[in-house]
Formats: structure tokens, C-alpha cells, sequence
């Protein structure tokens, strides 16, 4: 299985894999896909540098990317306390009480972190400098263009940039800023994403690009016969997400209620909200989401501010342990992840699906 | 391009055509796919028997199907009239001032027509008595497993039963009931949808009712790229709807406003939305539908009120000629539908794009 953009990135299946885990992303990398390392979760760039060394050290001299999230047009600055001042009471008050009636108790005394300023643009300006000090091939925005001058230094190291779009006309826009691969980000994916379906929109964004910039197709895809029609439908690749939150390899922190509520998870078990982040994402149905559909709740806040709101909550459910209480971004694939498999199973399981279903479509066709 | 199912149906492409005109189903038929002639808007069986005389003398003896809407478990009865009696005036009066609002006249005196009652189960059963009539093989029911009873009835002149479905387990249960073939409906669909996108849905349904179950792919199909896709991820066949509503072979009615409102609509103008039937269906987004979603604006009721409730508007909003105020069933593929052609040149350009596919996608394989 091997595309154009494999020869670009030296890599030898176009299976992109994003994961706010190293030692996932290594794990693809080493199984011959692109294993992408979410930086949001770096407050600390030099937390994230240390990571990045020990990507350097257990990929096999393989290629492996980054993930930031930065928006193009909104520098939005500030520490979390100026922030918070912008947080209306109405919002803190819900969410506590919302925490109280869900039984989700407060973190225990000196636990607890600051809000995720990965969102803010020096923070992620600040990733950027950090990820070119070590070798990724390609630095991708979750949160469409990056800013020209980001996109110029990965150039200048020769890194490819990559850009997350939910609609034709804005592939379209990161081209003609300098991207150099759009990931087509279908409605049934996990974390941001907009209402048309991956099976319209690949390829309206294959045809908006034209033929000489390769999309890779995002959004409900977690076997091999929808890799292969992910690629029917145009992409170059497939850019995966949510497959890979519950492999034998996934050990961040206090995941257990979460990989728990996603192993159970069927594909009806999603909901675009914005409670996440402010943007409408793809997330976990339950209670705690509900609980934002309810009559009275106060709508959420734009980005970055409701992540702030509700970055704390976060920490609290997830120390709490309860899978029917959890914030946590997933795609409708989840459905299918229902055991614990260790990255060189899935991925040979990806492949071995991949071929057996163009030998189906070989005999489809006669 | 040919799967089972072909053989089974004595087709020569294993492309399905959802549509309520016999000339355009005909032609679908005659071009070796299956045209699928919608019964809803028949509410006379005789007319119906009329245009099936029709389809049996102008499809070149090559086979049809047709499309009745039959609720399993809610036989509502009873005529247009009494039924009204159950709208809330709040609603009328909503409507009524909608269309004022838009502009949309009254119907000329003498014009308009009861409620569909297409929806109702004596209707549905009338139009089975008819189909069975003629050569049909294949009776499709757009609201889930039909009553068994009619099912036996079909099976006993040879004709084969599909039913929509929108999960895995709804399908599972349709085959338990007695049901052939499933059409897996995926969240970019028009007319009556659920929430999992096809990506996600179509292999789910696949592997939900196993390898003797052929499944028809549904919704976002309107290229071969779409149609190889579709296969790839399990189908054994395309069901496609908004494609054949721009053909030049489509001359239903007033409808020219509707046509040049799907003409000049890209992939995000429909929205999915209770106000056509009661139950959730993706509609063509205007200002008929966002006028449902202001504020103040009465929550749709339940079917089959709510669409006797709006069937006179519907009529109306045909005679007015305005592109931005229709009330039409559409699916998010209506974006690649830009330009009217003949129902011919629509099939060989989805048969030639599925072979370009499955080569370049062999070329992948390597």
C-alpha cells in the first residue's frame, strides 16, 4: 500500500497516525505508517523537547510528525488568569454544580494543573521551535493555516506542512497560503470538526486541491476496508485518530475510566459539541455532555475561553474514575474499537484488509 | 462492475436508483441499473397502477422497483381530515405566517391536494396490491421491516424486500423479520436519516447481519469514485437518491424552482431537520427550514401530522417558483450535482470512474 506521499515522507504505508501518546506515535512509526504526536498537551515546552528525544531515540531512525493547534487569525494572548476574568460567574457556577450532581469529587489537594494553553498561539509558536530542534517530516495544524511564517520555517527545514479542513473551499485557502497536505476532516471524526460526511467530502476537497496536493481522509476509519475507501475516494492516505486510543501502547496518566467508556463505546455513543473547546468537536456522549444539552445550561463559551472553563472539570473527571463521566474528543469509529491491541496488530490487520478488499474490487469489476 | 446481488436481480450494474419519477427510473432500468419508482405520491392506487403499466411497457422488459413508506408499528389511520383535527392551531398559524413572511402565495382557487397519504398504512398496503401487479422485483420500504404479512405476500410472487436502516442493530433486526436486502443509510443521505455518516455505518451493518445479507450503500453516492468506495467498505450494491433529481429525464410537476435550488447547492446547503415528515430527514437547506429554527418557532409534531400539516405549503411553495423557499428531500451530495444530464451519461460516468478506481487503487496494492 504505497502512495506518491510515502516517497515524499520516506515512510512506507500512507496510515497517519495522530496521538497525544509518544509512545503510540513511535509504535506506528516503527510499523512503517507516520505516527503524529499531538503537542497540545504541552504547557511546557520543554516537557514537550524532552519528548521529542525520546521520539528521536525509539522510532528506528523512522519519520514521525507533530500536531499543534494553532488558528491563523486569532492570537489570542494572555496567562490563564487574564483569561479567567472573561469567564462569565453563570458558566462557573454550572459547572460545579454540574460536577456535584454527577458525583464527581474535587482533586485532591496540590493536584491539579493550569488550563491547556497549548490552544494559545505563543505556546504553540513555541511548539513549533521546539518540534524543528529534532526531526519531524511534517508539523499539521489542527486548526486550519498556520501562520505564513511558521509555514516558511518548516519549509526552511524542509518539513511539510499539513492542515486540517471540513470543507472544499477552505483546502483550498490553506493551499493557496503555503500548506502543503490538507487533511480532509469528515463529520464523523473525532475532536473539531463540521457537518459534511467523509464520504462527500474527500473528494470535494481532492477536486478543490486538484491532483498535486495530496489530502489524506480523516474521520471514520479503523479498518482496512475503510482505508481502502478512503483512498478510492482520492486521498493519498488516511489520517486516523481515534483507533488509536485504546492500543496496548496508550499510557497516558489517569486513562483508565476513558479507555474504559471508549472499549464499551458503540458508534451511536458521539456528539458534536462545543463544550470541549468552544468549536463544535466530536467527543463521548454521556453524562457529562448531556448535561449541557439540558434546559437552562448556559451555551458555551467561544475558544479558548470554555476550554478554560472547563479544563479543571477535566482533570476532575478523569481522576474520578467514572466512564459514564468523562471529556474526552473520539470519532464515531470508536464503534469499533472494542478490544485492548497492541499498534503492529492493528496495523497489519489494516493492511491485510486493505489488500483482500482490492482483490474484492478486482472481481467486482470483471 | 458486478456483485451477487446482480445475479439475484438480473441487473447488470448493482446501481440502485431511488426516485419518484418513471422516467427517470425507466431510463435507469434500460441503462442496466435498477430504477426504484418512490410510491409516497400516489395517493391513488389507480394512478399508481397506470404509471407501473407504464414502467412495464417502456423499461425494455429489463427489471424495476419500487418504493412504498410503510411503518411497522404505527398503522395511523383514518383520512386527512380527521387527522388535522390533531394539529395544534399554534402550528397552523405558524405555517400560515411563514409563508407569509416569505412571500409564498396561496395556491390559484381550485388548485392543491389533500395531505400525502402515502405515509398512512392503508395507502402502503394499496400500493403493494398494485406493485405486485406488475413485474417488480423489488420492494423497498423507506421506514424500516414492513409487516410481515407483506412481506410473505412479496416473497411469494418473488419479489425481494429491503428495508432502510440506520444502525447495526436495526438492520440485524429487519433480516430476523424476514427482510432481503438492507439499505444502509448513512447520515449524509437525503430524506430519512440517522447520525452515523456511511463511512462508519455501511461496514458496520455489514458485518451486523453477515456475508448472506447483501447491503446497499446509502447516501453521499454521486460519482464512481463514491460507488467504489461503497464497495470497498462491504456493499454489495449503491442505492442513490439526490443523484437522479437533476437528470433531463426528471419532469415532475413545478418543480423547476426545486431544480435550480439543487443545481446551484454545494454539499453544506442541506440540513437535517424534523419539519418535512416529524421524524429527522435531511432536507435542502433555505429559508423554509431555518425559519423552523428560529427562535419562538413551534417543535416540529410527530408523523404522520406533521407532514399533513405542511402539505399544502409544500404545494404552495412549488407554485411560487422560489429557489430559496422549497421544501425538498436532499442529501450532501447534491454539491457534485451542477449540471443536468441524461440519465445514460450519468451511469457510464459512474461505471467508468469505479474502473479508473479499482486500477489506481491496485496500483496502491502495488
Amino acid at each position: 500500500m504505497r502512495t506518491e506521499l510515502c516517497e515524499r515522507l520516506g515512510i512506507e504505508y500512507p496510515i497517519f497516525a495522530f496521538t497525544p501518546s509518544e509512545k503510540v506515535a513511535a509504535a506506528v512509526s516503527r510499523a512503517g505508517g507516520l505516527g503524529v504526536l499531538g503537542c497540545v498537551r504541552f504547557n511546557d515546552a520543554e516537557e514537550l523537547d524532552g519528548v521529542l528525544n525520546w521520539m528521536d531515540e525509539n522510532t528506528d531512525g523512522k519519520p514521525y510528525g507533530v500536531d499543534i493547534v494553532m488558528p491563523m487569525k486569532i492570537p489570542t494572548e494572555g496567562t490563564s488568569v487574564d483569561l479567567k476574568a472573561m469567564i462569565p460567574g453563570e458558566h462557573i457556577s454550572f459547572v460545579e454544580e454540574t460536577l456535584r450532581k454527577l458525583g464527581v469529587p474535587p482533586l485532591p489537594d496540590g493536584e491539579g494543573r493550569e488550563g491547556v494553553l497549548g490552544w494559545l498561539h505563543s505556546t504553540a509558536r513555541s511548539h513549533v521551535d521546539v518540534a524543528l530542534q529534532h526531526r519531524p517530516v511534517l508539523i499539521a495544524n489542527a486548526l486550519g493555516t498556520p501562520p505564513n511564517d511558521v509555514i516558511e520555517q518548516a519549509h526552511e527545514h524542509g518539513v511539510l506542512v499539513a492542515a486540517l479542513a471540513g470543507a472544499g473551499k477552505h483546502a483550498a485557502s490553506h493551499v493557496a497560503n503555503g500548506v502543503d497536505i490538507i487533511v480532509s476532516q469528515g463529520y464523523e471524526a473525532g475532536g473539531h470538526t463540521g457537518e459534511i460526511a467523509s464520504m462527500v467530502l474527500t473528494p470535494e476537497i481532492v477536486d478543490s486541491v486538484g491532483p498535486d496536493v495530496p489530502v489524506l481522509a480523516a474521520g471514520g476509519i479503523g479498518c482496512g476496508r475503510q482505508v481502502a475507501a478512503s483512498l478510492a475516494l482520492g486521498a493519498q492516505g488516511v489520517w486516523t485518530g481515534s483507533l488509536w486510543l485504546t492500543v496496548a501502547e496508550y499510557d497516558l496518566g489517569s486513562s483508565d475510566a476513558i479507555q474504559r467508556a471508549l472499549l464499551k463505546a458503540g458508534s451511536a455513543d458521539t456528539v458534536r459539541s462545543r463544550v470541549y473547546t468552544g468549536k463544535p468537536a466530536r467527543l463521548l456522549k454521556n453524562k457529562w455532555t448531556a448535561a449541557w444539552e439540558e434546559e437552562g445550561a448556559p451555551a458555551p463559551l467561544p475558544m479558548p475561553l470554555q476550554n478554560i472553563l472547563v479544563s479543571d472539570a477535566h482533570n476532575r473527571m478523569s481522576a474520578a474514575d467514572d466512564p459514564d463521566v468523562v471529556a474526552m474528543p473520539a470519532g464515531q469509529i470508536i464503534g469499533r474499537t472494542n478490544e485492548v491491541r497492541p499498534v503492529a496488530q492493528v496495523m497489519a490487520e489494516l493492511i491485510a484488509e486493505y489488500e483482500e478488499t482490492v482483490t474484492r474490487l478486482e472481481k467486482i469489476r470483471g
